[in-house]
């Protein structure tokens, strides 16, 4: 519970209104009390601005005159939610310690401060830095770094020789360092090519529930600091992600796609193997990348939803378009003849 | 093991034959025994019907005369097989009680009948309801609900504050209540929004291997009675689904998308953030959904599959719709004038 | 560490150059430095091939020429490559034994020399071959099989009734065996089919992480020998996947889809339920199959990607395409009065 004054002078914002007004939670415009603080982040909800029963409202300065509550003023009010709410943050505390249940190698190197919950297992030649969490039913493979502040969620698990960052977060059954795809053709099928990488994550990374990052075949597979990858992502083995870039719920890199800076990559989105993408980049969802991109900028692929009845006629046509092309050539020519 | 008659019996439906005859257990019509029950649920299968060795078939009336066994009539086949199978289950039961490998935590409230197996974790204040099944090595997080007759299967987390409704099935490695994948740009990357909202899961929900629900921003995450989620489903942060909606594999909602009643989203489509789906609408393989859809009906995208070699002549050939259209335009006023 | 000559042996291969030349590593010939061997399998990396710092590299004889290097001669380098990196495994060794914080039913038949790891739980029925490794945390159901010399990653999960043949590697929060998504439409909604089936995997199969292959409805599940299936993959129930066949990452199969020998599926692909596809089958990423395919060879479908300015033009005239089309055979009328 805060005052509107204490989140003024802790987020460094000005406020409007009664500086003693209690807040006790956050809410959206819509179903805000006057308990709550809610946000303005965009003109086009206006009117539920007009209409909120938030006691508090974080606006820009433009917006304070339409705004029925006490306000606090920030030019970017789609941030202060965001700093705000981490001081809303509700998620469990977790005892610090081994959990008796844990199964922690003596050779595993364990900080001061850290927790290691119930059932979770630690390999040897492991180091788990302060503060970091590890939940209940995580693996931790031998040789790994958990650089401090970290927190593996229940069920993660992490092969050999992956290391991450500080203040990095991997939620559920995220799979970090398991084999890459890679095999070789042989006279009986397939040949194992063992994967000798590792994974290296820098700081800061969130990686979402189900997500797998493989290691890399000789080098390793690196995310870099600042990365924040959705649940169901599939990151082959030899990926590299640039820092701050963004990879949406259920898109895939395969082998030795390498990602820039500040890209984001829509929802089901896909990249092809050894393909380079500069900084900058958007891909929207479900977009194919099939060749690199080096000018920043939004690529597309795909066609837009219809009825699938007309769909249909339209799909018959693009398996003729290239006739259709060499049919309109035709046409021109005779009538310019 | 039943006889016909006894099936005949429990299912309410009437029979031809003989009612004394042994059904134990269940086959498809090509493989179907003289002690098998098999069924034909589309007259395209005719041919199957006439050879069959099952002792009995669940056939439509119309169908009586072509089926060389005893039979079983219903108008609706299909469903008549869903019921006997559920007469035929062969999965292992579990034994009731708490494994002496599991840890769950004094204050959380384990009903009398359910089952908690080895290594399972359940936090405080936990609600299990009578009869639930938690299987070997979930994570049940602080303040959950788990309504009575549901199952979590082996290794399945939840993360706190998810509430699930009677008679749900949860399988394996499915997440919930992980992170949305909240953030605010800021001046030196992406800054964390703590999402501070649950999930809220009805009754009779059926959730499939490696799908993720994540838990809201400020309000819940909202998946309504009778909802069936196949396999690696991404439900994101503040979806809401509709009451008997059903999705396929691989599919993926965004944030804040919401799907109405009676829908269908066949595998690997999706659906971009903040759309809203009508009731009874039909999504099909692979389609991106990217406006909102206010009309039932069957919707698609994508193009249909073609040799690489003719692919690559009409892929091309896309990419210069506009000027082809351009062009015909032209021509067509030439030939006008 | 072995030095050329004893490689040269081992894979009775013919080398050039110093046959007591030391070599500790594999590396790329980019970053190979003196102990290292390096291979070079594709003929447009010859530049970095005269740049390698490696102390020898795997060629084919027709580039010995130009390699700065020593030598071991190939007529398949990358295979070679393959069959070394093998011999440079650095994958843990865990120990042989139960761990005393496993779960394993008396009943259960674990041969000597396997390996179940901590957590891990075995239920009664299930045959652990000889060389077995069963990881931390991993759950194995009742009556499962799995044969010599298999790896079962830590965290998957196999339900009951789940055949797994020799020397397959499952990785970590792979499920085997989860109930097929099978549910007829009932008078008040969604009613569960039991799926009665198991599943049945080959010999020298790779399972990749976050992968789900779900048991049958009345048949199994069938994964032939010498299959690979990266992450995140969706095998539908009574698929039956043919020998050899690679599908990777985040492609899906529906069911009873049945995939023949020697097929590759790219990223991101899907068939559709009761689709037929033969042997040598290419399906290119992010492919929708929704028809069977009787002729070898390569199928692709989707658009290229564009800049999103672009596409959005290419996309509105995909939705006329059926008018253009028309219209296009009307002025070719016109003309041809």
């Amino acid at each position: 519970m805060y005052t509107l004054g204490e989140l003024s002078e802790k987020l460094n914002l000005e406020f409007s209104g009664d500086g003693q007004c209690p807040i006790t939670g956050i809410a959206t415009l819509e179903t805000a009390g006057p308990g709550d603080l809610a946000f303005l982040s965009n003109s086009k909800y206006l009117s539920q601005l007009e209409a909120t029963g938030a006691g508090v409202v974080i606006v820009h300065p433009d917006h304070v005159q339409a705004c029925p509550s006490h306000c606090l003023l920030s030019d970017n009010p789609y941030l202060t939610f965001a700093r705000v709410s981490r001081l809303f943050d509700n998620a469990p505390k977790v005892p610090v310690g081994v959990h008796p249940a844990a199964v922690v190698d003596p050779e595993a190197n364990i900080s001061d401060g850290a927790s290691i919950g119930p059932n979770a297992v630690v390999e040897a030649g492991t180091e788990i830095g302060a503060g970091v969490v590890i939940g209940a039913n995580v693996y931790i493979g031998h040789g790994c770094k958990i650089g401090q502040g970290s927190r593996i969620n229940p069920g993660a698990v992490l092969y050999h020789d992956v290391h991450i960052g500080e203040l990095c977060k991997i939620h559920s059954q995220a799979v970090l360092g398991a084999d890459g795809f890679g095999f070789a053709p042989g006279p009986d099928g397939w040949e194992k090519i063992c994967q000798l990488g590792g994974v290296r994550i820098g700081n800061s990374v969130e990686i979402g529930a189900c997500t797998s990052v493989d290691r890399g075949a000789l080098d390793h597979t690196v995310i870099a600091d600042g990365v924040i990858l959705d649940n169901l992502v599939q990151i082959a083995h030899n990926c590299r992600v640039g820092k701050n870039t963004a990879i949406a719920g259920c898109a895939g890199l395969a082998g030795s796609a390498i990602i820039g800076a500040n890209c984001t990559m829509a929802g089901g989105s896909g990249v092809t193997g050894h393909v380079e993408i500069c900084d900058d980049v958007h891909i929207k969802a479900m977009t194919m990348v099939t060749k690199s991109i080096t000018e920043p900028g939004s690529y597309s692929s795909g066609t837009q939803m219809m009825p699938t009845r007309e769909w249909r006629r339209s799909a018959v046509r693009f398996a003729q378009l290239d006739a259709i092309s060499r049919r309109l050539a035709a046409v021109e020519k005779q009538q310019n003849n």
